[in-house]
């Protein structure tokens, strides 16, 4: 379908209020969707809700609008976590996915047999920013910076349980585990391609938050289990019985 | 963890039986991984289970082995299809996770509003033999070469239900869809980013076997669609009650 344009802006949002856009989103709007004076996008910033807003003049490298109107009112997404080590080349791609499957936090966390040892935060967030525009949420997953597993355990709050993909094939089936678990907030951890090291294992068993699930008889590639678990998490208690915003307009 | 190399072949596997590599299997095992005569590696065909096979003699373009014994039986793969228009830049993406995924089949479909209207069955095929290979998997899905969506449906087996993703945000969402079914024949269904056409829901609609279902109220890239949808398949009435084949072995 032909989609609107929408934007991220950490600007506040609220009638007849001026946003001025610059770097690369004045570029996008000017240079590749060629928008002029009168033209009409959309605008989030995580807390007013969606505004309709109008380009109200243009310059070289950046634009202004004005917001008109409030379309959709705010509404919050799943209260769900991913942790997860990063992956060559692939981080990118599971903040994408993680954003559009609707986690409210995205934690990248550095273990033993982690290839990739630093993370471009900046380049994750432009990610997780153009995976909201794109999917119609109306905020921006949190991105914290990267930590070890035993500074992240050490400091974890122990009201939120921790699901870990436990690759050596011991945990219970994820379906199983979500089965049971009553209406509690959830972190989803998936470790490095290598798998946790031995002492990590028993680090994660020592937690009274953590419990280690299964996915099947398959080894599933890292950003594989992270989209496997996230959509598994949505569909057994999530939000996937709310239907898109637009339903009823389209088709 | 520190992997076995596991190579999927054409050939016949029994005891004593001699197997030839050559080309890109070949280049794999002689320049990558330096194999010498005396080392071992598994062999699997989708038939005939895993065997551990010995390195015989070593050419510039080509591995002779002798398989010795059979360490897993054949097991069957679960009975599920994905049928997905491919996607720009990421079909082989999509072919890979669902071959982790555990699918028995993959079906290209080509709809109105693809952007890529041919497929690289050769590529495909090769994203989903080294898939297999990395996860365990004791056979490669079949991969059927593509069809337009009238002629997909009109030779469709009714007694396999299609499950449509409806981005049009009116499919009941995929959790209470696979909730209300018995232990059917499935396929997944996930059509291009652009949508379906108009025609084509219609299409799709007057079908007996069809089902459109939802996934909550953020828009799904079509490669994140067709694996979330694949993991609820499989967790809900999958094989996620399995565990991988090394249980036991390893921490």
């Amino acid at each position: 379908m032909a989609q609107e344009i929408r934007l991220y802006t950490k600007y506040q949002l609220e009638e007849h209020c001026r946003v001025n856009l610059e770097g690369s989103q004045a570029h996008y709007l000017i240079n590749v969707m060629r928008c002029e004076i009168g033209d009409r996008i959309s605008l989030f910033n995580g807390r007013d809700g969606q505004w309709q807003a109008e380009v109200t003049s243009i310059s070289k490298r950046s634009i202004s609008l004005i917001a008109l109107a409030k379309m959709r009112g705010q509404s919050p997404s799943p209260d769900l976590w991913l942790v997860f080590a990063p992956i060559k080349g692939k981080s990118e791609l599971v903040v994408e996915k993680a954003t559009e499957l609707g986690v409210s936090k995205i934690i990248p966390v550095v273990t033993r047999h982690c290839v990739v040892r630093s993370v471009n935060m900046e380049k994750l967030e432009a990610h997780a920013i153009e995976a909201s525009e794109q999917c119609e949420r109306l905020d921006v997953p949190t991105l914290e910076t990267h930590k070890d597993l035993s500074h992240l355990l050490g400091a974890w709050d122990g009201n939120r349980k921790l699901l870990y993909g436990d690759e050596s094939g011991k945990g219970t089936s994820l379906t199983k585990v979500l089965n049971d678990m009553k209406q509690e907030k959830i972190a989803i951890l998936i470790g490095p391609e290598g798998g946790f090291a031995d002492d990590e294992f028993s680090m994660l068993r020592a937690c009274g938050f953590t419990i280690p699930f299964g996915m099947g008889p398959r080894i599933l590639r890292a950003d594989t289990a992270a989209v496997s678990a996230l959509a598994c998490v949505q569909s057994h208690m999530g939000d996937w019985d709310l239907q898109p915003h637009f339903i009823g307009n389209k088709n």
